[in-house]
């Protein structure tokens, strides 16, 4: 039997990756159009309350985000809370803003590897355990990963997953749906499946989301569903039941605690390995997370300027199947950000904390965007639109999200910039410069690159 | 020159493969849309009458298919009939669901490996031969494949074709067109290129079917094509002509017969061969077929449910550069089709005996579809949404196809299943439920999984 | 130093390649149709007046090109003009149809591995440069390649890139832009996005292509760039200024000079290199051109017809990333190219010396093209459209872009041809034609294939 278990698990991740892999490359950018005046910072539009919860949405009609193709949202699950099962048409990106948890994504297939032998001292907490203490149930699920402040985590489309707040403070978890990515073959509206649970009926706000958070069961005939799962039909009325006071996130009647192996430490190690084995049906034990707040492991640093950590599909592999990457940027007081344009993605920015004069051109050289932006705001740099930024006095951090796997950017100053990789004749007559002007042009930052200290400075 | 052929057809087969690798994978989901209120069994709404058989079409611009980008269509073609050579600009994957025959997929550049030094038997059928006969013609041809009822034969976009009806009863093809494949660079409209008959100008429907299906010589200029073959001008306008009364599907003037090797036994032999060999160049000998009858291969088996046997791009590698792939399912009486999503594409099932009644939930927790099917009857299964079927009392079977080449599904009961891959405490307070009805939910339908006995009893 | 440079460019090429690849495959043809009733042969709509030469651009709008999702441009640059640094957001591919010139298409990250230690010589018609000889200046900057009249160049979308006419003619290079590219993330709209320079204020034309190509530097706060860059902020106006007599092209102070390696040989000997060697991070050293003039090198050439260079990703393997190709063709006075269809995409077809008689037919049966056309006009054969053409009394020259870059023909008539891979009692019950009649059609071309000798006179 459990020979049999491993055997379908492995066919069937075969036919995962497989499948993931098949989807991964392309974006469809149609009806889309990315003709705006105007970019600037947002703030989310709707916001659902739940009960272990909220859940606010940045408005997907702004043209912004209509042309970077995702829907971006916002989850704080207070402590003690559990984000109800749920699965979506597009991959999703999420950064843990702040607090800790725990989260499982289920592949089906993969093993149930994770067994619970419940303890005496969780069975005193639980309330409605007593016959099956009893029987001593064993139970066996699939793998829970840790959350913590600064993680990335890559949700693949179609996968089910449930997210438990096991901390003391809230989980407050930032994402982006690439409702483009070709994965969904629905169309580009956002959707969300709920296995549980559902929008609470009261408020204006919630009758907007009820079109797109819903129990799938809901609509299901009781009877059929209780002859599939082969349980009382009071057992399917209850998976029906959409409790209106409860919503999207609800408190768990007891703390939940799930046997997990030593903590985080184990998963570390096994970052080295980037490249196929050929074997990609490794799929059921493939990393879903990466932390960025390493600062030992920065991707970019400058003891002037600041530094970036990147999470593209070299780090993380499965976003080779999901063609999107993020970066967490730290930028010190009055440091600037190079002019650049992204080769290969749009870039949709998230504030963590401080604030930044940010400026975005277009090819038309028209500024679209000159403006503060400020902790909590989100927008975006349309793919091969030039930007440039510069910190607070305060500095400046974000997290990035950009779809593509492959982020790359193409700077105009410093060390491996566009200027530099120029003739300085070819520089002094397309502006009419002397070469000593072209010279510094090239030579002025120096070895810095990408990340530029205040006031221009050498390094 | 056999050399300079097999050296061309090595060439251009490399060109093949590369071309179809690289167009194998997105998907167009553009203009369409997935927001219908109601999905329902539907039969073809078109006919076009020829004298050697019918062709069928569902109606694209129903929503369910609009949604999954594909045109259907039904062709039977009587014994001794003809389905004329054409082409069309999208992959097609096409189920025999009866009768036998035989058809030639013609790829560009592939050797002539077939050859035929017609027997006096035939030359006395032959009225027109007498000529022939006296330089005794030696024909070449490219390979020819033998169809059998449960055929899944895969046609790639823009490749040339023609059928044969050699047995005793009508031949009846259902097939898929995936307009929306990537490969297809024109609009999303469904075309096809006949290189010889034309639809036949009587009747109304045969009106609209004349949008779609013409001869594509008819257009050219007679002197340049005369050239161009370097043939009697009365030749070309014979392959000019689209002859009223005959169609698409003609019938033979004599019993046609071709040189095959050992019917059907050999080709089995080559199945194991799945991966690359880093010379997909193989494409001249690549297979087009596979059957889905087999008994003995199915690759889920029930003995209390049924069976399901899958062609997906580990059964037949062409399907890698498709991205399609074909179920077909055997549900016993009163048996159940856990529910569960798609999470990798489209599925059209068309029923093939029996009937069900088939639920799919979108997500808004509203029930698209709650009907009985029957045979000859199709419906679609989008991408992510809910569905479970029940078999009526004479059992049900169908044929399934995907816009998917990597098809895989997501079950909500059963072994593989969502729900068991879930802890109990996230299942007892998703749901409100005792652990003990918790446990029940995992574990009552045991090791079963996708196909489920009727009433619920224990496997 | 020198260390750290090498490890950038190694891990940033390696992003670049893995970017590439990534989104190397599909085409949108989305809001794109391609259901109109004539295709003829097009002059360039739009014309760019600059200082150093003009640039030229096709009407996007018109149906063949909308239907392809291309833009077709043509430059010309006058002896020692410099087409000023820009990108674009999609790739294209170049012919130089006339002169020689210089290129370097810069990819972030390379190493500037070219230095020049500029001579005395060069010093002293360098007018601004007595400060600079003290410190004698030691210029480094990316590869710079030679263009030559025949040459195909690939740009990728996003790379920034200049050429420089070093000739004592014109140089003149026709090119097409992917606008449905996958590179593409924003919308099909054609843009170009200029490091230095704009379009010229004066003429209505000019008004148009405002629109399209403008200064990025222009609408940045001039501050912000200087603290950016270093450099003082006279430095930043100067790049800002869109000088409105100079345009896109200018002319360059001086004769510039390069150091290059002994030019041209060397480079042809990397053609060998085909396969992917696991490390694609040879990005910084790949090949952007190759020459399709050599008579040597033909792809396809027939003593009585003519010949034909193809130059596919087999050839220039960037276009593996690119998804494009494009062929050179030559075919002698009334000779014929065989009627065929492209498989694989679209053909944009620009004639370069002599006329002929082309046919396009649809799959309605109709003639959408039975046109005369010449010298400098461009037209658009539609994927799966069949097409045929007969050279005039003086030969015909072409060369044609194809939006695949796996380029594949399926000819009617010839060796290769569906007809000859048919049986000849398909043809015969097809065309209702005599045996003898079916054997001329299959075989009266003998073993031409695709380059028909005129006349029909048998090779």
């Amino acid at each position: 039997m459990v020979a049999f278990k491993f055997l379908l698990a492995l066919s069937l991740s075969l036919l995962v990756s497989a499948a993931i892999a098949q989807t991964r490359e392309p974006r469809l950018t149609q009806g889309q159009q990315c003709r705006f005046q105007r970019i600037s910072g947002a703030q989310p539009s709707l916001r659902i309350q739940s009960e272990g919860g909220t859940t606010e949405l940045w408005d997907e009609r702004q043209e912004q985000f209509q042309c970077a193709g995702i829907v971006a949202m916002r989850s704080t699950i207070r402590p003690n809370g559990l984000s109800l099962p749920n699965y979506h048409p597009s991959p999703r990106l999420v950064y843990i803003e702040r607090g800790q948890g725990l989260i499982s994504i289920m592949v089906p297939g993969c093993a149930e590897t994770y067994q619970v032998h419940r303890s005496q001292r969780t069975m005193e907490r639980t309330e409605a355990s007593e016959q099956q203490d009893r029987g001593s149930v064993r139970d066996l699920h699939q793998k829970v990963h840790r959350l913590r402040q600064g993680d990335i985590v890559a949700i693949p489309s179609g996968a089910a997953h449930w997210c438990y707040n096991d901390g003391s403070e809230d989980l407050v978890a930032v994402s982006i749906n690439d409702v483009n990515h070709l994965s969904n073959q629905l169309d580009q509206k956002f959707r969300a499946f709920y296995l549980a649970g559902g929008v609470p009926r009261s408020g204006e706000q919630e009758q907007q989301a009820r079109q797109t958070f819903h129990n799938i069961f809901r609509a299901f005939d009781a009877e059929l569903l209780s002859e599939a799962f082969n349980v009382p039909q009071e057992t399917i009325r209850r998976m029906q039941s959409e409790e209106e006071e409860r919503g999207l996130i609800v408190m768990a009647r007891e703390r939940m605690t799930f046997v997990r192996p030593d903590e985080e430490e184990g998963e570390q190690e096994h970052r080295g390995r980037q490249l196929d084995n050929g074997l990609e049906e490794t799929f059921c034990t493939m990393k879903f997370r990466t932390n960025v707040e390493s600062r030992r492991e920065a991707d970019i640093f400058s003891r002037q300027a600041g530094r970036v950590h990147v999470v593209d599909r070299n780090k993380l592999p499965i976003l080779k199947y999901m063609d999107l990457s993020a970066e967490k940027g730290n930028l010190y007081s009055n440091a600037l950000v190079s002019p650049d344009w992204s080769m290969t993605g749009h870039t949709i920015v998230y504030v963590t904390r401080g604030d930044a004069q940010v400026q975005v051109v277009d090819h038309n050289g028209q500024a679209l965007m000159n403006d503060r932006v400020n902790q909590g705001e989100m927008f975006v740099v349309p793919q091969y639109y030039t930007s440039t930024a510069r910190a607070g006095n305060n500095g400046f951090e974000w997290v990035a999200f950009k779809t593509t796997g492959s982020p790359m950017r193409s700077p105009l100053a410093g060390y491996t910039s566009v200027i530099r990789a120029m003739p300085l004749q070819v520089i002094t007559n397309s502006y009419q410069i002397s070469p000593n002007q072209a010279q510094a042009l090239k030579m002025n930052r120096g070895s810095q690159s990408f990340l530029l200290s205040p006031g221009g400075r050498r390094s």
